[in-house]
């Protein structure tokens, strides 16, 4: 099927119009025509090529949400005109200890991601949800909730998982106290989530600025981490500290504000290794993790917690050929707080 | 009461017999007769205030195991005769969150360590385990089983709690695959408890040499990691790591043997931060976290443990006299794995 896309022609190109072509749908597969696609930081990071190893042409999109127009003769859970979104992988071996664990995006074969990267045979290229339509095996498929508004529900696929996941490992609850590293993507959906448990949220920021912001979107303290009483104010003060900063900065002084046994998590690639000092993870039995996106059980349970108390992204919905200058913006930081794609104009 | 002990009279002295004063007993003290006080490595560096801020003279020993010899008239769980325990900790405020939550050795006002401390009137000098009596209060006194020796007993007061509070925290069990960095007075407990519970250990070490003691101990693997080989064969493969090293070594390679959801926790301190980077712990939503001792209810559990699984320390009884000569020998690594002074001779 040919299917209209944008894509990279190589690394750091601009995106354009481009045809894919999608696979025939085989007898587990989905056929969903894309309504609204999230912009996601990695899409820029694989665009440009800076993680290595990037496929091109390539054509990014894994915040995907769409109506199914097509369904397999083996399709059990999914029928024409359901809401349904795609993350970040399309499929996995299904057999490993990891997959049997619902744990796809560790599968020891290597998870099929949704873009820039392959099927499980390893030979036939992925293609992302900047696209007309997406073909995708039924278990990698999630119901989204109807009563969600479906552009804003997009950044759920990624940025939604990517923050639910730690929450949940880690166990949030009513009066915990959670600390946000970073009011970005990432960052935003973790207050709100966090905020919808029950947990009293602190925003730590580089900037003073996003204060009313994140008070909007639930939390409650706000902090300047550029500010060095931040870190003797607060120290010993949180239980969980949800990580999204992709910069380098200081882990053992945010370490600091953990209160015993408590745990930070880090969701953000800074360039270079931290250093981290012992005795600020043993002078308190502190944790310091690391979570990436979540599995697909998982996130059908977060969409499905979203549906029930209405959690979406806040997003501005863009016409597909606005993506390059949407990219620019994002170096910018201008954006609050995620740019989607809206399929219809393409 | 005149008290004799061993004591150094200032940073880096040689140990030397000292008489201190033991408080007479009040309502709730336990008054007991040292029969045994392990030497652990932290000893050494406080006896030459390696970690600042040392107090002296110095009566160092937080592996005590005695008789009781006599009671206040509140004491209620111990009566002269019993078989009794003090490790790290003497006291603490027992009034704050953490004292509630039993872990003591992170009270919000700073618990009395054994030695090198005070009081909780922040005055009072403590006075360690080198030692013929010592008293403290009954809240802070161990029952340790009669079926084990009393010696090879003592190092469970601070090596047996320290190696069994991570593996509590962390959910040891049977046919999980457990790495013990390093074979020392802690690592060695460490294989000894692991392979207790039913899991299968496995030693990393930087010396081949210690392979047929590491299998003696319990360990049913070996490794070495001075061999780059090890990182590559053993990838991925366990679910826990102890790590009880505190000189420099590459936590992010140590990392990259966790399975996903794994955990490594660092029990020693090196001297310099570590660089750790984020990926190393986000591809595999891995965990570093730090351990520190442990409360007193749970090694009151430790040793109940202990008793019930007839496990104790390896251990070289020396006379007192003979402190200052093992501790050259701790120094060379010449131990294994306790050394245990023999509070008779005094």
């Amino acid at each position: 099927m040919k299917t209209a896309a944008y894509a990279a022609s190589k690394a750091g190109a601009q995106l354009a119009p481009f045809s894919i072509d999608r696979r025939e749908p085989g007898e587990n597969d989905v056929v969903i025509d894309v309504l609204f696609c999230g912009v996601c930081h990695s899409d820029l990071h694989q665009v440009k090529d800076e993680w290595g190893g990037a496929k091109f042409p390539m054509v990014p999109g894994h915040e995907i949400v769409g109506r199914v127009s097509k369904v397999g003769g083996g399709v059990k859970k999914f029928a024409v005109g359901n809401l349904v979104g795609v993350g970040c992988m399309v499929d996995a071996c299904h057999g490993c200890r990891q997959c049997e664990q619902h744990h796809e995006q560790f599968c020891e074969k290597g998870c099929a991601y949704t873009y820039n990267s392959t099927e499980m045979d390893r030979t036939t290229p992925t293609y992302g949800g900047y696209s007309k339509q997406v073909v995708v095996t039924e278990s990698f498929v999630l119901k989204v909730p109807e009563n969600l508004d479906p552009a804003a529900a997009a950044p759920l696929l990624c940025a939604g998982i990517t923050t639910w996941s730690p929450l949940r490992q880690w166990g949030c609850k009513k009066g915990d106290r959670v600390g946000v590293v970073g009011l970005g993507g990432l960052g935003h959906m973790a207050v709100k989530l966090a905020a919808s448990m029950g947990a009293e949220v602190t925003m730590l920021s580089t900037s003073k600025a996003k204060e009313a912001d994140a008070k909007k979107l639930g939390a409650t303290g706000f902090a300047v981490t550029k500010d060095p009483e931040t870190f003797t104010k607060l120290a010993g003060h949180f239980d969980l500290i949800i990580d999204t900063i992709s910069a380098e900065h200081d882990l053992g002084a945010h370490l600091g504000l953990l209160r015993p046994y408590g745990t930070m998590v880090l969701l953000g690639v800074p360039p270079s290794p931290a250093a981290v000092h012992a005795f600020s993870l043993i002078g308190g039995n502190k944790r310091l993790a690391g979570s990436l996106i979540g599995g697909i059980q998982e996130t059908q349970e977060m969409l499905d917690y979203c549906g029930q108390h209405s959690i979406v992204s806040d997003v501005e919905v863009i016409p597909v050929s606005q993506v390059n200058a949407c990219y620019e913006r994002m170096l910018k930081g201008d954006v609050r707080y995620r740019f989607v794609l809206d399929l219809a104009t393409i």
